[in-house]
């Protein structure tokens, strides 16, 4: 069996569902312990600790902390290297990127009651924010986009990018990336050690306010531990597909969008919910003969096999209420009318409507973000968005009036807590 | 000394600073190994376990979890039993919060591009929430109102409230509160074993997306836990107040306001900068005068010593500056034209403007949020909102000729990436 195949007709349906969906997140102590230690480490002796792990983990020779960091003009040459059609869809993915994240600006604002007084929100950028972009096998350029992009149209002043460069290899499709993005500044470490730099600051890596993009379990594990001292975005897990399809897609179609997640890595999921029992066999059979040519066919082998599954639901209004039960990263509503379902959509990380919105046209170039909420997370996570990137102020300006009016009930309520300065404090303000 | 005195001109104040800010957020190993215990216990064992725990910790005899339960009428009669007074300033302050929060209320929003292909965001509210409220010494109906009132203005369905009953006596005003706030139901549990309950579901307490709400070291340690579970609101560090004075409030003011946060607990923070000396001589005396009245004396009395600073500035620009680098959760600019300083606030949870606008109006009734970033976070924080009580899904539907312009871009990058089912995907897509 290639793909598990289950029907919501099986009495045990939503066993066999809850353990497909099951996911152990849970830490290791071994490897929290590790990170403990050069997060404390990193913190007490900065850019030597931070040299002395690189050289450690990356098999490099690094001398002194100023070799870690790559800047402006290098970054631009990078982009000189690269192949003319990807500087090209590059700046495409990253103007379309910025024109859709635009919409997510939010003002600051205000109101005036009647008798004077303003109420309101300040809206700022962050100062600082550090992303993290893995090295070695696992290189995506896109990442830089989706991360650094929101971020300049946040406001955010300066944009740090840390990602490790085993052997001292530098990758010119990164630094380009960064280049088009308008990072500001790379600096060549990785692991536990570079979010600690970023988190606690070091002579040579700027203390940031907030760290984002995906990495290893040491990442993942550093980033949990500075959580408080910096923000972080959310810890992902595997990347997930769910492709609703009504049985009228071509299934060689659908076959490939399953593949195009299960390709992540082995732990990935894709999963097909479809009402039509022999569309759904039609699929089986475009797995068939579509895997065996594919680059990253072992992946997608254990991916399909473990985690994915083609389940025939009864009818499309069942597909919907199970797409909210699993609450999946990516969305497909691979069917005709698409819009005849998006009111009935409570939990998706983004939706991909119609037969022509293959998940890989989000991943890269469509504009909304594909740093989504994954394992079930969208039931109360969003996108990454320009919201990340800012940070609100209340503003609170009363008038003599408005605050010896506010003042009478303050001071009811505070006295109710038994907070007496709170009262007085208020009844100061009381216009006798 | 009543409270510490600095000035910026001391050589070494930049270290005094330093050790008067700094807060050991670090976690006590020893009570997250108890907490990991209750937390796995009651996941696994549910209603038995919470009763359990609920009759150890509270004092409690009770036989069953449905005991634990308060509903609709219990919350309406206490309404009946509490001051006219007290229910007028709960309805007063609750309609001016919900005033101030529906200027939060973000909408879903599309947009079409010339090819027909639509992009936008969709906005649901969480289908549930669970909120904490400390019992016993510590009860405070007005952060009940701050929590709950937010959710029902996203319109979260379901607010559920969980809090411990010592001994089972239940606070009418508590439950005055939660009436007033709209909240659905409360269950008196607390502790560790509340947030198990409401992160992982029992037979009697449901399942919740998003837990809120302050509670003591183990309630904040089970938050952290069971975060990505479910999501939680920031871990809440001392309160602190910065006042920044330009020297012409009334002294006896600006003491009281420092001891109105000074009284929540003797680890509060308050903190004056002013650049006139004089006038910290008066506020001194004031603080002189009153604090032997105060009936909470001796928290203030402590927490004035230990973390209280009046700091002598060398002029209002040096003021701000500070005042941003300590990114306060309360800063009151008691000044004559406080708007002059506002663009260059950057860091600040609330923002009270002018002589009159003590941080109490904003404690209780005022309108915004008092649930704020404390110890820093305002860095990269912002007060609970409606925009906690929502989540965020990306659309993208392609019209046919979009899918395949934007085939042609994804396509280049995957390949860059070497995801070719990512590529043959969007080439799928591609109109020959």
């Amino acid at each position: 069996m290639l793909i598990n195949r289950l029907t919501t007709a099986d009495p045990e349906f939503d066993q066999r569902l809850d353990a497909l969906l099951a996911w152990d997140a849970s830490v290791n102590d071994d490897i929290t312990q590790t990170v403990k230690a050069i997060l404390a480490d990193v913190r007490e002796r900065g850019d030597a600790a931070l040299v002395e792990y690189t050289n450690r983990f990356d098999h490099r020779q690094v001398a002194s902390a100023a070799e870690l960091v790559v800047e402006g003009d290098a970054l631009e040459q990078a982009l000189a290297r690269i192949p003319e059609s990807q500087v090209a869809a590059l700046r495409e993915a990253a103007a379309r990127i910025e024109a859709y994240h635009q919409h997510q600006k939010q003002d600051s604002w205000t109101y005036t009651e009647a008798n004077g007084t303003v109420l309101g929100q300040k809206v700022t950028p962050l100062d600082r924010v550090g992303l993290y972009a893995p090295g070695g096998k696992a290189v995506y350029p896109s990442s830089i986009l989706m991360a650094a992009v929101p971020a300049k149209v946040a406001g955010v002043p300066e944009v740090v990018l840390v990602t490790p460069t085993p052997k001292g290899e530098l990758n010119d499709i990164v630094l380009a990336a960064a280049a088009v993005a308008g990072v500001s500044r790379v600096i060549t470490v990785g692991g536990a050690q570079a979010v600690a730099a970023l988190a606690y600051g070091t002579e040579t890596v700027p203390k940031v306010d907030k760290i984002v993009g995906p990495g290893n379990i040491f990442v993942a594990t550093a980033k949990r531990e500075v959580f408080g001292t910096v923000d972080i975005d959310m810890i992902a897990g595997p990347s997930e597909i769910l492709v609703v399809c009504d049985g009228k897609t071509d299934p060689d179609w659908v076959a490939m969008d399953l593949f195009s997640q299960a390709e992540h890595d082995e732990d990935a999921q894709a999963i097909l919910l479809c009402p039509d029992g022999s569309f759904i066999d039609k699929v089986y059979q475009s797995i068939e003969k579509l895997l065996p040519g594919m680059e990253r066919k072992g992946i997608i082998e254990v991916s399909l096999a473990n985690r994915g599954a083609l389940i025939h639901v009864r009818d499309m209004a069942e597909a919907i209420a199970l797409s909210n039960r699993i609450a999946p990263e990516h969305l497909e509503l691979s069917v005709e009318n698409p819009d005849d379902y998006l009111a009935a959509i409570r939990h998706a990380g983004a939706i991909f409507m119609g037969r022509h919105t293959s998940e890989s046209l989000g991943d890269y170039c469509a504009g909304p973000n594909h740093v989504l909420p994954t394992s079930g997370t969208a039931r109360f996570s969003s996108p990454l968005g320009v919201y990340d990137y800012v940070k609100r102020s209340s503003i609170i300006h009363c008038s003599p009036e408005g605050a010896s009016l506010l003042g009478e009930v303050a001071s009811v309520l505070a006295r109710g807590e038994y907070l007496e300065a709170h009262a007085r404090s208020a009844e100061y303000r009381i216009i006798k």
